[in-house]
């Protein structure tokens, strides 16, 4: 590749919209180029990264016995109508109509297209399982799309999908994808996480995001650094933080805490410390009854007051599904008393009391007397207030909280999500009524899988994690191009340039992905470029160093060049890329 | 690759909306399956013909210094508001709203999005030239798809854009373009033709069409079978077939010929040749005009009664681009009679008279007598009407038309249309305000040419082409599978599998796409879905070949298997594959 064919045009500066490194560092490098709000064009050299994000996950997806199709973009609404998704999906699903007045959607994924595919052609048990994938464009009309490729609007997935004629099936179709989504980051060279994930109604082992980690990563990942275990904090199991419950050692005493009304004041005021007391939140589900349509159910949840509400836990809890803060009007009517002063001794009107776990083991707490101004302190279970109506884990874990499976403590890091695998069971199958006949002889929905890889995203991730103050600092597995040689002087020098093209075509014999700079730009200007496009591996030869025997080489990652004998630049590039 | 992990399913008999070979063979084949009107999936034997079609492409645009990108499939409307085609572009272009209610389109083209991106970045001519392409899903909204991929809604295009600093660059641009469509298609093994296009306003040579040859073909093409000429009959050429007009040897008569409305019939009753009579064609053009604005002029066409009216060529004459065909009472002011009757002597009021070549030549010729049941014979221009006021060239080439290269005589055959290289000139960054600083320092609008290869239709003109009653021939640069390995009775004959086997990776050894089929089938079922497929060469091994130390070799060309000896096999594929 020569540099003068490539559309190199970079930027000292980046547009004020580039929030975040990964976006600055692509427009600056000329990797993308915006069209719209969220929609970008990859230019030349972002391209060939895509192609070999690409490249690695079709390689990972064959091995693992996934068969490669390409479904329509566009995509009828009748599929999405009967899956029910039509009227599910917000706004996020780009519909459109046709020049006849018919309903389509831009596909942001593909599970009505392929199981109408399967449920067409596939009739016997004796022919599952089936995994199918594409690499494939795909639009999702964000709100507020931002970010560059990280959050865009039109976007490039690997979406698969498996289909299993049982549950055990699945399971093993899912950890087959799992393994290759593991295969597939390892060469990407990437530092990730597969985070267990919350995964709606399924449960166990049923999902798990693989994340790259990064400090400026949205999610929260609680991750042990002593073993594999990594969850999504929303999924992440907080333990209780007291084993057992000690017995009462002091009296219930109604204290008075003049405008305390937040739990750190309190603490503060009566000189305890934070994790005596307990924080009230007060919840309410709405009740759909023949009879009384105005039914609403209140609900008190108590944490410690260091912890925070995990709103996932709380909504997977039996009838929370659809629960929401409670009203001030409520709270009054419940507690007779106003925020900052409830608690659970003796409430107004009888409300579910859901203890954290470790609320649950507290003894000697503090928390609202249900009187403004006055706390409780002293306050044991089972003495001054019956046994919870339900104890469960409400929280958020935090870094330091006991490992989940028992080997030590955890951390929690940020990550960004690139893929997903996920256990769908039979929700597609049976609202699309999908079915096999099994070796019963009766038709069976199929059991399925989907998993996806964000390609265009995973090259935002690999520059959250990857770059340093003069641009990005690619893996070698996805970077535009392996090897730069930077001939300085060529104008002006014979040597140099015959001494940079036989470099050049050596390394194109080795099989090497080098480009070379033949736009007969200033050192400067091509040292700057190729540090902020990444290239991991550069070569300088200029007729200073040649006169010696000498050409440098440069790792994108050291700060210093070295010098080495022309005859020997060859086999050293080729050893520094197999360490990279 | 093993039959038994490919999704294949093949039909008997195609569905009724299957018109034609190609859509048929298809479906039947199990390469396509259809998700709605004009969009379908390309299943996983289907995709691996696309992908082979995409990477021939993709080598030889490269090698032509063209570079890949990758545009955005969902366009904002601004782009097309600027250019001017948001207003021109009829209902094929699927236009849409984001939940922000701003207007975008699915983009059937890029000609917008690229200017913009050129534009933006490309300030000097010192840049150009820059020729950019992509490989990408697009959408146009065919008010009656049909033929499967061949008159698809959502289909792969190749379109490539160059950009120069002027029209000589541009030219050059187009040559390689060319040249590198010529190598495409030889590479696929398809019979084709550059074949000369209409190209609206530009002329010369400035578009040409690339089409598959096949009796099914949806164009007319002129072509020279003792030379490279071809032209689309919309376009070609027709020359005078009588190089000199003879003097006149008869008189002017007006001839009885009762309810001889048609030339044919005049020919018969009159006992002369069809060639002697002239058609005559009254068009009327609007113009709006001031003070009068119902003016309408007359134009009478002169065609060779065995002629047919070319109406592209006539709409590019002066005055005509707007051209309609007069109404009755337009044809009975103008020349006092009815159609059937009209001529051009003695008109009842001045129409411009419009002779093709042909008819300018002609003497002694019979045409309408501008009175009911009449004709005049032995008309001859100068002596019994004036000169006409234009002679052009406005008729349909027909086969054994002198060439117009002077090379003998031209055939027509028909043609699918596959590609397109077209000289744009400035149309587009004239009307997006895109330039360039000129070496002069002014700056100048980019000249632009536009390059277009229908991926997926390719598949369906390939098959036009290339099938037999069994089913599709592939040619083996873009056959899903070179080879194709049927063990006969595997389950019981071990020696079977181990030959099968062996066979089967010493042509993965050698480089061959070969796939065996492991799924158990008979070998009836075997043989007919591969035939059905089109796989160019099948390895037949069973246990009674075997016995006598042979194998079957069949071309999917060839009538008869040949037999092979067991240790000629591999050889044998390799030569048959490398005349192929």
């Amino acid at each position: 590749m020569k540099a003068s064919q490539f559309f190199i045009s970079t930027l000292k500066e980046a547009p004020a919209e580039a929030e975040i490194i990964s976006h600055q560092l692509m427009m600056r490098a000329g990797l993308i180029k915006r069209i719209g709000s969220g929609i970008y064009s990859y230019m030349p050299i972002g391209l060939r990264s895509v192609r070999k994000v690409e490249q690695i996950v079709r390689e990972e997806m064959n091995k693992a016995g996934a068969m490669e199709l390409l479904m329509p973009a566009v995509q009828p609404a009748e599929l999405w109508q009967e899956s029910g998704r039509w009227e599910q999906y917000g706004p996020e699903l780009l519909r459109l109509k046709d020049r006849h007045n018919r309903d389509f959607v831009v596909g942001p994924t593909h599970e009505e297209v392929i199981t109408d595919l399967i449920r067409r052609d596939v009739k016997s048990y004796k022919q599952l399982p089936v995994n199918m994938y594409q690499i494939q464009t795909k639009f999702r009309d964000e709100i507020r799309p931002r970010f560059g490729v990280m959050r865009g609007r039109e976007f490039i997935m690997k979406d698969a999908y498996s289909f299993d004629k049982d549950v055990d099936g699945m399971k093993a179709s899912y950890d087959k994808m799992f393994n290759a989504y593991t295969a597939i980051f390892k060469r990407l060279g990437l530092n990730f996480r597969a985070v267990a994930a919350d995964n709606g109604s399924i449960g166990g082992d049923g999902s798990h995001e693989f994340h790259v980690i990064a400090e400026t990563g949205e999610d929260d990942i609680v991750y042990n650094p002593n073993s594999d275990y990594a969850a999504n904090i929303e999924a992440a199991e907080a333990v209780a933080l007291i084993a057992e419950r000690a017995a009462p050692t002091q009296t219930l005493t109604k204290t008075h805490t003049p405008s305390k009304g937040k739990c750190e004041d309190v603490a503060e005021f009566l000189g305890v410390p934070l994790d005596k007391n307990v924080k009230s939140i007060v919840l309410a589900v709405d009740i759909e009854n023949q009879e009384d349509d105005s039914a609403t159910q209140i609900f008190l949840v108590l944490l410690r007051a260091d912890h925070t509400l995990n709103e996932i836990k709380v909504s997977k809890l039996a009838g929370l599904s659809n629960y929401r803060m409670a009203t001030e009007a409520e709270i009054a009517t419940a507690f007779n008393t106003t925020p900052g002063y409830i608690g659970p001794v003796a409430t107004a009107q009888k409300v579910t009391i859901i203890a954290d776990k470790t609320v649950a083991n507290m003894s000697d707490f503090i928390c609202g007397a249900n009187e403004v101004d006055y706390h409780h302190v002293g306050v044991n279970w089972g003495r001054d207030l019956p046994e919870p109506d339900l104890i469960a884990d409400v929280r958020n874990v935090v870094a330091g909280d006991p490992a989940p499976d028992g080997n030590g403590t955890v951390g929690i890091c940020r990550g960004i999500e690139v893929g997903h695998v996920f256990q769908l069971g039979t929700k597609y199958s049976e609202a699309m009524k999908a079915t096999f006949l099994g070796e019963n002889g009766k038709p069976q929905p199929f059991v399925m899988g989907c998993y996806g890889i964000g390609i265009t995203r995973i090259l935002g991730a690999a520059i959250e994690q990857n770059f340093d103050a003069k641009g990005i600092l690619w893996p070698q597995s996805i970077a535009p191009f392996e090897v730069v040689i930077c001939p300085v002087g060529a104008d002006k020098s014979e040597v140099v340039r015959e001494e940079a093209d036989k470099l050049y075509h050596s390394l194109i014999q080795a099989g090497v992905d080098v480009i070379i700079d033949d736009r007969g730009e200033r050192p400067g200007v091509m040292f700057a470029d190729w540090e902020l496009i990444g290239v991991p591996h550069r070569l300088t030869i200029g007729d200073r160093g040649l006169k010696e025997g000498l050409v440098e080489y440069q790792n994108r990652r050291d700060t210093e060049a070295t010098k080495v004998p022309v005859l020997e630049i060859h086999a050293h590039v080729l050893a520094q890329m197999s360490v990279a």
